[in-house]
């Protein structure tokens, strides 16, 4: 399952890494660095918009079965302090689990040298369920 | 104003490119190319808010006085389609420009290599004016 | 068509009432008048929201076939300006009539007594279609 | 605090009162009734999203001074599962109090007769604090 970025081109972009994939719960990491900078020096709300929706889709993919694949079709994310420090962590957790939608939020956490912490963003997210592997 | 992006550095990441940036309007193009795919070889949904998010934050600076500046609150996309094709895309437009808040929706759009469009995103988006410019 | 309002018994509360229904389009009209009020004095953003709710339900169903029905999976409205005037328009269009789901906006405009108009809010929704009629 | 609803008129058109009005924290109450049914026998959503915006109206007041005052300017909400039962519970929460907005979540939950309960929505939601308090 924490192969499960293998494939997440994007991810490995941004240099995102998995620290607990289970079963409708999923936490990630993403390094605070330049390449995901906006304009005043901290990072991009479209970077932090990204690993948040990194961890949604793996999360929602621990709750589906093999046969099936999951796409998301709406999020919306309220920023709630500027993303600082020395990276980011991408929390997802469940909210429904249904038959064709998989309703999910997340939230995204500064966590600075000394170990304290600050919110950034928190997030609210619907994926389809769909009912084969999607591959292009 | 086509400089704005200059300090972008997550936007040239993405390797986005503005195409038009005029008074509450803005356009941009963002490639399509594997290192913003996701697992199934279509732009990863982050990337493309990312591209969106960045149109917005152009467009919220092209209302705003020299003295301030503005940041995202919060943003909703819809997704309609795959991010797919030769280019995304990415075009912003003002729906309120209030003293206090921005309100915007943005529009993301496949661009085929025989010039067909298909719709990938429907954003909208609030910012705030602050009233100077924020830097790091 | 124009009946579709006739089992809404919340829309009849408000006292909304159909001005145009048409394929993928839908303008509903509702009072201002103080049982909708919040404790300012203008409608509450409850009642804007049901209107809007309202005609993309309505909208959504002018688009689908008779053994299908619709349900709200999702809306997120941004308030644009108070709920004052003589009535609210809210009129609805559709972005994308998909296989699974249909995602729509709307808007909602106060109408003065002099004619004049100012906007109220926007909505963006997303519908899932359902291959059969609910009842309850 | 509890009298806060006392000018909600359109609270009192749906009936809904307060059960624990606490800092940064409200639970209400709506009946399950015809008046607020849409076409399929359920809760209409836009009543289900009513009683969830005035719980984080009357929750962003236990935050403000009195000499400020709330407006709304954005929600979204995810529907989980039908409105129906005895009663709609709505509880409010804080996510974050600050200086220029306040953003809260916010769950509404159908209570049965046999004491069981079923999530209805999920919302999250921004209110902007004004100087002073706005009377129309």
């Amino acid at each position: 399952m924490l192969n499960a970025i293998g494939g997440q081109h994007f991810a490995k972009t941004l240099d995102i890494t998995p620290l607990k994939v289970a079963y409708g719960e999923v936490t990630l990491k993403m390094p605070v660095q330049p390449k995901v900078f906006q304009q005043l020096g901290y990072v991009h709300g479209g970077a932090i918009t990204s690993l948040l929706d990194t961890a949604t889709v793996m999360c929602s993919v621990t709750l589906i079965r093999d046969d099936e694949s999951t796409l998301t079709t709406e999020l919306k994310v309220n920023f709630l302090g500027p993303g600082e420090g020395e990276y980011i962590l991408g929390t997802a957790r469940t909210i429904k689990d249904g038959g064709k939608l998989i309703i999910m939020e997340a939230e995204a956490t500064a966590v600075f040298a000394d170990g304290s912490t600050r919110d950034v963003a928190h997030m609210t997210t619907t994926y389809i369920r769909l009912k084969r592997p999607q591959q292009r």
